[in-house]
């Protein structure tokens, strides 16, 4: 199973991608690919989320995952930055209903515990458990990056406990 | 000038084309075509963000127009309809990008004052002025494509009083 985690933000978005092998039941997770969209200030609105939408195309392209996994937001933040977020976050699940890839949805306490098994984790904790999970030297970055590999995980975890469910 | 206005919604999208002749001053303006995608409640949201991309694409495509004009968001709604409507707000614009069209943004105040002269409006006067600025002989449906309609038309009058200026 290849998954490719999402993090949406208005500065950074973060993407990362992570297989495992769905014949092992304990299967090891493998990162093939973790970075950030950085939205440039200076271009308007439309650009940086034309640029967002390229960039996350061309790496569901390049990956061929079998499904994006995102967070879903329930928050407290006035509405101005739930509305920017939004922007980012409509064109990210674009990006994968144009790739023809289902999406599944995580609430951040669900990814928190599912990484670090606590979902009030801080979130250095969930970078320094993404690292361990990953078998990575050091904790990827941006933070951003390190919170999309997390949402990965999250899936194949659930995805994995799902599968053994059904046995 | 030929303007497309979008007027963005969880439930349905509106989207009217206007067309003046640059030449004259007090040009007539000329509705080209009105209507709304309504976003299906069936689909995933990433499904029904495709459709509107999609759609909004396709029709800028046909259209040709030389902007895209769309309403600025304040608001004191919740964060989580603000969230939604971001959403959709981001495909909206990201359709005038990929469709390499600049995005002029209009306030609701703006809008309103434009076409009725009055900054706060009811919904009805702005169908209705509409109709009659566009020599239309009802009221166009939904209120989204009137909205629209009333969007772009707000942009006409905008840069024929910055043209007038200039002279």
């Amino acid at each position: 199973m290849r998954v490719f985690g999402v993090d949406c933000g208005t500065e950074f978005t973060g993407y990362g991608v992570v297989e495992t092998d769905a014949a092992a039941r304990l299967s090891k997770l493998r990162p093939l690919c973790s970075g950030a969209v950085r939205l440039n200030k200076k271009h308007t609105t439309a650009v940086r989320l034309a640029q967002v939408y390229a960039e996350l195309t061309a790496l569901m392209q390049l990956w061929q995952p079998e499904i994006v996994a995102i967070e879903e937001v329930f928050f407290s933040a006035n509405a101005k930055s739930a509305l920017k977020l939004g922007q980012v976050r409509g064109v990210a699940l674009l990006a994968a209903a144009n790739c023809g890839l289902p999406v599944a949805e995580y609430a951040p306490l669900k990814i928190k515990s599912s990484v670090v098994g606590y979902g009030l984790a801080a979130k250095e904790q969930v970078g320094f458990m993404v690292a361990r999970l990953l078998n990575l030297d050091e904790v990827p970055e941006p933070a951003d990056a390190a919170d999309a590999l997390a949402i990965a995980i999250c899936h194949i975890h659930h995805a994995q406990t799902a599968e053994a469910l059904k046995r």
